[in-house]
């Protein structure tokens, strides 16, 4: 079997990222993987949620959203639908819920950091994408923050890259596109730090139940994609995260 | 380290299942694991959501609540709030696709099941004890169509039962309680087959990112949990699955 | 004309009270009449709403909800259909107005007792079961503010429970089921104290207009079935209402 | 004690109909019971809510609103606050079912009469003024259907009115104000029909429960009342209803 | 071509003002334009939205409905549908940005005026004659303010009033029915001062495009009907405004 | 007075049109004005809104948003506050209301094309902007409609652009920043064919009204950046609007 775009199944597609892709956000970037296009911005609030008022204790948050038309079909917007659906609560809290896993709280201070992921173009992996360009603009906003003197160092300990990895016809592959996920018997999310461990893991049997040895070869790949994301990272930010 | 109710580490709670709870649904039980008790019900629509309308399939789904004082701290109600929360959007996601995973739904027919799970009061491992309980609630509903002979064979290819395994102090322990979900390093709901096979894995790093091999440890743990409740559904439900 | 459980026309149906139901709520308990079940609880808040703040007077208001299948037919969620139906409105009111005529909410002090009534299973005649269960579950949290010594004494002047009477065939009938309530002519609620006052009245005619006479009938058959709740309760809570 | 308007307790204030208020709707009246006035409107719809399709049978809903300051204090507006109040519920559930006691549903057909009753100033007594006067918009509207022969005989089977009544100071009174009713001990709404028969009652004890004789004179003064507004829906309307 | 009502083309429709229409608002008016009659009111809240807060600055609001049956076909109520129409954000927005356009905030100190214009029959212009209608319950209003010497001096500086006009089988005309306006090939609003000068201009090409030259003339037509409605609000105002 | 980028008063800002921006709709663009950036879809649907159901009639509508932080302040997102708000709700008709001016519906037939404008940043002037590039993205969408031979000709008669103008310090000027908005005395949109006719035209007096002659002055002005605007347009779609 060949894939449509001829990726060896361990290879990631194309990655682009543009830093400081706007102008009002702390930071921000337009991370393209392959056909996936996603805005990612960082902005900085001087308050935190109540569950954190005086405490000295920070917060980072994540909210992500589709254009209406960056699907196949044209999805109805949040504002007429009324609500989000219970697919984007899934994903803006693991998006949430990945980053506060390498930020220190205590260092950040009172104040939150709120990540917008949007989708310009929906190809497969929106959600991996969403991860590892808000990582960017999280420590891009960081470094705004660190200048003014408002934090005294970066308070973030490690990277942060995600993967989508799946099995298509009995066989693992890394970072599936739209149709490949649409096809897959297991399909796996997986978000890990720089050096390899894992922060959240999340598989899912869409057509048959896999056995431990099929999950071990999917992280293990997955582990692959994300070393050469945080790569990818490291050559933008530098090699200030956790030596700072 | 001992923990508060003196289980080993690699012990569930004690495991209570009234089945057909209540009067009205094709298929209810009340499942008890420790403090945790939850109200499942399985509903018999003959009726299909749209995307499947006329395609001669079936579909199971479910929603999950809490009642108000189920917790420790009052929660508000979903009508009061005027819309459910994103984690009970996650849950009731899961519990739906948990299910799914194992009914064979050209069998079942152009019908839905509705599951109900709804938490009469919490101690961890709400949602997994959701899972373990509607699937007890959802074969007897199936029993009820097959004995109307609206159905040809149980639709139902394995048995489906759910856990929570967790990292605390550095030791793996199966089927956490609120008090210990609270304080683990790593938190993990796995769902499996009757034949010991994974359908979902979700596993997060509540407090510091966890090595490949200490997942694989949690998996282990929950695997051997998960056979003994499939062995409390055997009991229930008779040999009649998969061999039908 | 026999009732199908053949009870005389000025019978209660079975009635059981499992006190302390739950284990986090203050007050608790399950009220079962007949096959009507309801989980009612108390919490204690140590704020009131806004209209009271600074009055060092406190509050009790109550919410009720339904299973989605406590009915033969499931209904929807509240968070699914985004707000509580006109049904649910009137029926937390009415079980808030009742248990409030007969609380002292000066000796309460400035906080809230939240009821919670939630029926596993509706078979006639929820909201009187809500109003006599909950002012168990009301009077049991009470006496847990004042073992804190929260409280100088028990703040509730008298006992407060209810039921439901209806004309059927031309005859005054004590304690409808579901069917019977569905066939009556004229349906009335009737929310008395211990001592037989009338705290509350609605009566309807849902098929045809009734005369006073009738409405005096109905009254009469209230007050015999209410006593014999008032029984019940004060077995479980003791003599110390009013007393106190 | 003198009433503020130097009333007897015994006597309705003032009453007013504005026969055909409005242009566009069916049947309509502004009614004016002292400082209370009520736009009533009947509209014809040539459809019927779900449960009724394909029976051939009718029904009459109802809908309540109050401009923003037909009260001492502005009210939200309810677009602006999302939903309707419990309070709104309440009274457009009474309002509708007091109308639907006196109709034919058969020999109305398979339509709905929506009336819409909206406040545009408050002093007491809303709910009842809605009622009295909404019979008046229901009958010319219906009046207008058998005009167009959509109708054979006009499907009421007696009038329809409602007043409040109360106890102040240990005595009843007839049609309370704003300012009486907000001081009342019991406050009590009653729907009787043309020959004096109770459509529904509902008796709230607000400071202190009260006796069955207590009831029976309140009862009584309401009759005495209600028989004074249908004198004036008789005037309006014509003898024909239940003779046609 | 004549008008249906034989008006000239010039001409606005018989205009009637009922000043001080409700009791409770700090000014009200009904203001009737042929068919169309609005309720208008003033409310007085001695708070300001969170963006005016202490800067001693005043801020003036609108809000418009319409009652269910006050068009040709019953309107669903907006706490039915859940939340207001677009057309109705417009609306709302327009009048509080006419009223704004003519009052000295800071003379008016930190206070909301509230507008609530609710419409009881809609036969065209039905928000031209709110805002001609809300001008004078705003100056009541004020009135009251200056009476309880909580302002110095009426703090506003013209007239302002309102009306539509509209192009009609390619002749200008003013002050359009309902009627007229839905065969219109361009409808405009336009909202000025005592003195002639334009507040708020909207032009729309409901069937075909128009020049610069139809707009002129169609402005010259509105500055004619607006200058007849300021003399009837001076008539009932006086000549205080702007000369205070 | 010199504007902040050294326009003359009568300059646009810089247009950059990315034509097939997206992949997946029918039509789109990115357009970018200055500092204001708009990705803008049409998407065809094979259906049309209830009240034009079989009258072989089409529909164009719009729907616009902002990305949370495609501002100074973020702003929170459409799904997180429940519902739009009244300025989106104006901007979208606009848009609608704009295009359709031009579109011949018959010639579309039975189908809509959803128009979607987000803005990725805003700097002044976005609706304008919007109307803008959905006019290409539409006429791309129709000629793909033309290609599938689902439609005989492109059914849109002229080019349709927008813009800003405004009186700052006394003087007219085009196509306004945001900072140039915030503080100018007038703002007005037009909207235009390519040969000059008015479609719609908003003109708010924001700090003074304004004069006949005024307004005379910014449509002159407006009139000439439209044409520029619709020069380009023509650049990329071709000279066969009208001619076709």
């Amino acid at each position: 079997m060949i894939r449509s775009d001829r990726r060896g199944n361990d290879k990631l597609r194309k990655v682009i990222v543009t830093q400081n892709y706007t102008k009002y956000a702390e930071g921000s970037c337009l991370i393209e993987m392959g056909g996936t296009r996603v805005v990612c911005t960082a902005s900085v609030e001087e308050k935190v949620p109540l569950f954190l008022r005086d405490t000295g204790t920070g917060w980072v948050t994540a909210e992500y959203g589709m254009l209406p038309r960056s699907c196949q079909n044209r999805i109805p917007r949040e504002g007429t639908r009324g609500r989000s659906s219970g697919r984007i609560y899934e994903i803006q809290r693991l998006i949430g819920r990945s980053l506060r896993a390498v930020v220190d709280m205590k260092t950040l201070g009172e104040r939150t950091i709120w990540i917008d992921c949007d989708v310009l173009q929906a190809d497969g992996g929106t959600r991996t994408a969403s991860i590892t360009g808000s990582f960017i603009a999280l420590v891009d906003a960081l470094k705004v923050l660190k200048k003014q003197r408002a934090i005294s160092r970066l308070p973030v300990d490690d990277f942060v890259a995600a993967t989508s990895v799946g099995i298509l016809q009995g066989k693992p592959m890394l970072d599936l596109t739209f149709k490949e996920d649409s096809k897959a018997e297991v399909d796996m999310n997986v978000v890990m730090t720089g050096n390899g461990k894992i922060i959240e893991i999340q598989g899912t049997a869409e057509k048959k139940p896999f056995s431990q040895d099929e999950m071990d070869d999917l992280v293990e790949l997955a582990k692959k994609g994300i070393a050469e994301l945080v790569e990818i990272q490291r050559g933008l930010l530098g090699n200030m995260i956790g030596n700072d």
